[in-house]
């Protein structure tokens, strides 16, 4: 940030030269309708006078496009509309329009989408949750300005903006042990790749439940569903637990959609929540909170999360030599309805 | 359909031309990683054969950028991801680009999202409910080409796909009449703009409730708390219901995020669903159908939606000239358990 950088001449200096809206000069620059005489002039005025060059800036041949990215796994997971709060938040009133491409559910959907948004001369990436292998983030975040959202790992090449997953999972863990539960079983995303493993938020929140199991003297309790983090992954995973000899007297579900899918299975097993289960989520998004569910769960501030990398993306993009920043926040427990002491005979 | 046109070589053809995808199309264009040698000359072999001009149409600046751009009012209400999913199907794997524009909540705002849009060159939109003026939208639709999807109303410029929303609203009222309600209340959307209460679907359905009540001898009984479609709204307006002298044994509240919010100040003024009231909501989203919360709603197939406006979209930037289409989707009822006969007593 110490180097001043030659600036090229942007249609936001237009626009204030002129004094219009940016909106006003990219219509008198495509010819629009809604330009007046008036306004047509004033734009062309201001663009002799600061040397603009129209055809190439406003294409994003050469300059910005004004454009930021965001590429999202799904559009059902409501936390991720918080972080895309947070995102235009920071983004504010500022010429940067925020365009996203939902359900990109796997390697193959995220690299079309990556080389959508490069064709497309986006000035800056958002990626949340990417599954990509690392070289690939890299390479990408070598072209293009790129924050990953919550997914660890530091990277030569791009921000990270991530909750701290490990101390999220130990917060459920105490919680439930504070209330006498030992035998606390997690529904986790399954996951075999070696980096992602190190990397994925679900991956650390099953390793943070491990090691607080461990630290509560509850080793041999430890009891893990591998499905996925979606509400049939949450059904099926609660169905395998209840199906154990000994079944859990509670649950710790990775995400708040998998604890949705856990509570419809948990009802029709007959069993009652917190009376005969506690069950614990992860993401406080508005569901958790939401009076009939009422969910215990753990709030990473997804808002937070989308202001911290917004602001990163245009300071990158302002500034590519930047050294890369990781951003950790904390995550904080909100205890609801669904968690309870355990019973006494258990 | 009937006049063949000249057609512009795109990049489409040339991928077919070359046996490649147009991603490695693409590559080679932008001189991108990942585009071996082999590859570059398959491409270039192609583009000088079929004359194409790459340097206008990967850009933009003629031809197409397949790019479809979506705007949504929010994304917390899920039954947009139904039309999303809907609008991707159809879309499959042509080179079709969907880029979502979220919280365009406001004439403001969707005027901003539309231009940024447009400044694009994006090759058609879909505009999910907008609420801009009617004049506004056919301008649009005369630039691009447009399919206006969830607001009722022929246009001379766009395709409309919308739900029979009075057909649906009619439906929730001859199931609770049928189960012998006789004081059925409506939480509506406020609305006062001439044309909008002609066109939007909140409108419609406060029409159909109405007409319903009226069909079924129960003009005495109509009772409207106005607030807005959201889970706010619905706690708001519920309560509102509740301080009535007397109050309705059933509330149909015009969308499912409406009726969570509903079933949210009935549970905290210590009143039971449907023992002491029935609930229905509007849009058959996830919510509704999760197990836990089974509410009943009505089904306007936000899938079916989206595959309809995909595919006029298509068709319209195929073919400008094509007359407008109204695609108008029958709802259906889902009986859950929120809604039972009313107590005999009533």
């Amino acid at each position: 940030m110490d180097k001043p950088v030659p600036r090229r001449v942007t249609i936001v200096d237009v626009a204030r030269h002129a004094q219009v809206s940016t909106t006003a000069v990219s219509k008198v620059l495509r010819n629009a309708y809604g330009a007046s005489p008036a306004m047509r002039s004033k734009v062309q005025q201001a663009i002799a006078e600061l040397g603009y060059r129209p055809s190439a800036a406003a294409r994003g041949l050469r300059g910005q496009t004004y454009t930021i990215g965001v590429m999202l796994p799904e559009l059902r997971n409501l936390f991720f509309a918080d972080i895309l709060d947070g995102i235009t938040a920071q983004l504010g009133d500022s010429d940067y329009q925020v365009l996203l491409a939902p359900g990109c559910n796997g390697e193959k959907a995220e690299a079309r989408v990556i080389d959508a948004m490069m064709d497309r001369s986006m000035d800056g990436l958002v990626l949340i949750a990417p599954v990509s292998a690392k070289s690939r983030l890299n390479e990408v975040a070598r072209s293009v300005p790129t924050v990953v959202v919550g997914r660890h790992g530091a990277s030569p090449a791009y921000d990270t903006v991530t909750d701290d997953d490990i101390a999220g999972a130990a917060l459920v863990v105490e919680h439930l042990a504070g209330l006498g539960h030992r035998r606390i079983a997690h529904i986790e995303h399954h996951e075999t790749d070696r980096v992602r493993l190190a990397e994925m938020p679900n991956a650390q929140r099953a390793r943070g439940y491990r090691d607080a199991m461990i630290l509560h003297g509850l080793e041999a309790e430890i009891d893990i569903a591998s499905t996925s983090y979606t509400q049939t992954g949450g059904y099926l995973g609660a169905q395998q637990l209840l199906a154990r000899p000994v079944r859990p007297t509670a649950i710790f579900a990775g995400a708040d959609v998998v604890a949705l899918g856990a509570l419809e299975a948990i009802a029709e097993a007959g069993l009652s929540v917190p009376g005969d289960i506690s069950v614990a989520g992860y993401d406080n998004s508005a569901l958790a909170a939401f009076g009939p569910i009422s969910l215990t769960s753990v709030d990473q501030d997804g808002r937070q999360m989308g202001i911290d990398a917004a602001r990163l993306l245009v300071e990158r993009i302002t500034d590519r030599e930047r050294r890369t920043a990781q951003v950790k926040l904390s995550p904080t427990l909100v205890v609801r309805r669904t968690t309870a002491a355990a019973d006494a005979e258990d």
